[in-house]
């Protein structure tokens, strides 16, 4: 099942796709831009990925780690689909990254590979938006390229497992303003699900309601204030969001 | 006022310090040991600093950076006072850190260091536990090293702001088994509270419920399995918990 969150009419409410828009659980049809849509799920810790696509990290001129390269993103970033994720008129390189979002289902310790897929609840789109600019080391990206308000949206749905035939074939697409620029498949992650929760569980507890971000694949161009971003996983759906400017968030 | 959160007899309760242990808000008085003790407040975003007191950054042989070196603790790492924090059976030095933590009292954009301060509800005392062997890079340290579950103890107490005459003045001292171990002062931060928030603020949103966990002081000894650990600054009161085994975990 596909299920979203979303904010109407003084409450938030379960969601689901309906050929109208989205369908609320109190049985009401809205259209898509009658709602604002939240993250589908109610986040705990947010796991990210840098370099997990081989072609990716080529792009970016880097050789392939020895262990997943993890890093934590914050409450605070997290939008949901149609959110305003704001450019800094300082930065120079502002990076959509469209990534598959596996969201954990039941707590996950010291879980081998074989058993891992048992603790994923299911799956939603993310896009990882980065400030390149402030991107000094790669060794683990710092809070300014990666810990941005809006710079983790999330949706529009969240789907069971169950719903998703083979996670490893998922194709990844992102556009921005109608152009395709970014375009992958989860075939090519360098570390796959099993072996992340395998290594994350091995020294920290996972649990339900923790996601982990999975990493991009190559394609990544700078985007502008007023640009739509469009990103796109087989079964999943299309998450939208625009990049909105400092004075939209009321900075000179 | 110092107020703390304990769970009790079926639920949570605000608490407070009582001569003959602790008070919860209904009114009964407890023992401290008959009580579990949650971290005082519900804490959102986590900010830690690396290497923010210059003697601590020379223990580490390391020179001054150029900005704060800021990292972000996932939820799960959260533990009260009295929790048991697990010493990987693999690590060869786990260390303690006592940090003074600013607890956020309203949202902070763009705050001028000479207005910070009015951001600030309170503080705590924290724990901010490290595995030292997985330290492989000092630039930002990796989840292996700064997330593990019960790696970072907060409380007993948070004590509003008001409460604390001078918050660049206050001495921290750890005491491990009844040695003390660590000792420092506000006074030697780096990167002082105003600035941390006129520095974080400048590219993210700081909640109400924020914490910023503000870096150690030099005197950083490792832990065994067993070992009492207990922080103390001056007007926050004391923060103990106990290093507990791979077995007590349940690993062989």
């Amino acid at each position: 099942m596909m299920r979203g969150r979303v904010a109407y009419a003084g409450a938030i409410h379960e969601a689901y796709p309906h050929v109208d828009g989205v369908r609320l659980a109190d049985g009401r049809v809205r259209r898509e831009d009658e709602v604002v849509w939240l993250a589908p799920v109610e986040v705990g810790t947010i796991v990210a990925l840098g370099l997990n696509y081989a072609e990716h990290a080529r792009e970016l001129q880097f050789s392939r780690q020895e262990e997943p390269l993890v890093f934590l993103k914050g409450p605070g970033t997290v939008l949901g689909h149609r959110g305003v994720t704001r450019r800094p008129a300082d930065a120079t390189f502002m990076h959509y990254e469209c990534e598959l979002a596996v969201v954990i289902g039941r707590t996950a310790q010291h879980v081998k590979r074989e058993n891992a897929m048992q603790h994923v609840a299911g799956y939603m789109i993310a896009n990882d938006y980065a400030i390149r600019d402030y991107l000094e080391n790669y060794y683990r990206p710092n809070l300014r390229v990666k810990n941005r308000d809006g710079g983790t949206v999330l949706g529009p749905w969240f789907v069971d497992a169950a719903d998703i035939a083979d996670v490893t074939q998922l194709a990844l697409r992102t556009f921005v303003n109608g152009t395709r620029q970014q375009h992958g498949n989860t075939r090519d992650l360098v570390t796959d699900i099993p072996a992340l929760i395998e290594y994350l569980s091995g020294f920290m507890t996972l649990a339900a309601g923790d996601v982990i971000l999975t990493g991009t694949p190559e394609g990544i161009v700078n985007v502008n204030v007023g640009d739509e971003v469009i990103c796109e996983i087989d079964g999943l759906g299309r998450l939208a969001n625009t990049i909105g400017s400092d004075a939209d968030f009321g900075r000179a």
